[in-house]
């Protein structure tokens, strides 16, 4: 296959669509061919959180396409927070239950030379309690594309989705804010007093069992929960790794025991997470008796952006 | 009664002790008569975590009680953490069961020319789950010094202290974390974009009520719980104060969860605190079938360091 001209750089295969995933801190793109194989990428630090200060969503993503040398016309397919009310263009969300791999049908084209597609995000309104997403919706179209149409996903982070999904659709979700609530009570509640800044880096295994043992029990109560954790610093040795480890199992067993109408009956929950985070879900989720295993989450939101653009192209 | 004369200042009845409350964030200092009757007081931002950094403990006691015109040879009584490691002298924690009015015989005294004596806080080591108290414990003493000797206490705040009190002697104690959690997550997480910095202080009643009963039920999950007031403000229109009311809602309700077996089986549940969060409390607490009723806090921390005072001196 003879290479292709853009600009000055030469592509393999002509690029088909840039896929850029926006979320609040960061932005990444990937220049994709007709198969979806990844000709170049780029990424930078230019969330929603910078760019809608001055609506630079337009400057800031031509710029990163011309660093990539992407052609003029190259359509773009937009998910995550660029679509939110505040950003580029509002996105409205689809509403559960919801198929993830026709939600290019509701994606808004903001007003700019470049054809630019931004995807919906999803929300739960009537059929159950609020909750929205945006960003992972195009995560689960990935799990979709890639084959798993059914299942229970669990997506861990800063606020980690639960996902009933059914026949490639979203039923139900529900969102916790585990990852918010370690960060800002780690780093800034009385219990910085117990957790130096580098202690987060190792788990403490038997702690971090003790503490989802403990807070998957009935009657368990976080705010108490979490005092603990400064009192054993004032009234013990805890080892070094200890206090992190026991608020990290905390608030993950608070989290599985307040989402187990997910998994209970014996249905294995597929984990969407970097290797480390996966590791500590997989840990609690078989300790609690659920069944679980991690899903390749690296490609998962790239795979459904190019569902989405061979749809919308 | 002639008045007596220390230094430049006439008092009614000759001060007998000077009694300090020294928290955190603050100090608040009382001069009494040997009935107790309050002569003079001063208050100031000059808390253990002020005074800490250069030991300055002795230079702002002294400092406070020369404006009040203290006689040089007046004996102090402090509670609170002055007495915490890092503070003026570590007061050891005396250890539950304990009774509160026999904590004058741990108190401590630094190095310093004045008779200064420190209380001691208390803790839950083996009888327990860990948890500890600094300077509640001496307004517990304060409420068996005015006569209720058996009781739940509970005492809401940034580390909100339940407490079952038997024959004057604290028996058990948990601390949940409540005020905290609320500041953090209403000023610092997702949920500062749903509550507006002056929307404390009013209370949305019937988003209060919903929310307690919702955190009271079993299975429910406040990292669940938290996400979806910023997924409300996103998908609906909430009345203002209402975001703040369900999370203030949200995390007494979980705290009354939590805290349940203090108040079953028909106990009356004292509530030492301001009277707006008295209120909240009070409702909520009989919103779900408990007995309350506030004490009236005011001086309470007072009447232990007197009462101390009288054994010490």
């Amino acid at each position: 296959m003879s290479a292709v001209e853009t600009g000055v750089v030469a592509f393999a295969t002509p690029p088909f669509a840039a896929l850029a995933d926006w979320g609040t801190s960061n932005l990444r793109i990937w220049l994709v061919d007709e198969k979806g194989t990844v000709l170049d990428e780029a990424q930078s630090g230019d969330g929603m959180a910078v760019c809608s200060r001055d609506n630079r969503f337009a400057t800031v993503l031509e710029s990163h396409l011309d660093s990539l040398a992407a052609p003029k016309s190259l359509p773009v397919i937009v998910a995550g927070m660029a679509g939110a009310r505040g950003g580029w263009r509002e996105a409205p969300y689809a509403e559960t239950p919801s198929a993830v791999d026709r939600l290019y049908e509701q994606a808004v084209s903001p007003d700019h030379a470049r054809p630019v597609h931004i995807l919906p995000g999803l929300c739960q309104k009537t059929t159950g309690p609020f909750d929205v997403m945006r960003g992972e919706e195009t995560q689960i179209a990935g799990v979709v594309a890639g084959g798993l149409a059914t299942g229970i996903i669990c997506m861990p982070g800063t606020h980690c989705k639960w996902v009933d999904l059914e026949d490639g659709k979203v039923q139900r979700f529900r969102t916790a804010m585990t990852g918010e609530l370690f960060d800002l009570i780690a780093k800034q509640s009385i219990l910085r007093l117990s957790i130096p800044a580098d202690e987060k880096a190792e788990t403490h295994i038997a702690a971090f069992e003790a503490a989802v043992t403990e807070a998957f029990l009935p009657g368990f109560s976080l705010a108490t929960g979490l005092f603990s954790i400064r009192a054993a610093t004032l009234l013990s040795s805890p080892a070094p790794h200890e206090a992190a480890s026991r608020l990290s199992g905390l608030l993950i067993g608070a989290e599985l025991a307040g989402m187990r109408n997910f998994f209970e009956g014996g249905k294995t929950v597929h984990i969407v997470a970097s290797p480390a985070l996966a590791g500590l879900y997989l840990r609690a989720l078989t300790q609690v008796g659920a069944k679980a295993e991690p899903l390749d989450g690296s490609a998962l939101v790239r795979t459904g952006l190019f569902a989405a653009a061979k749809a919308l192209i």
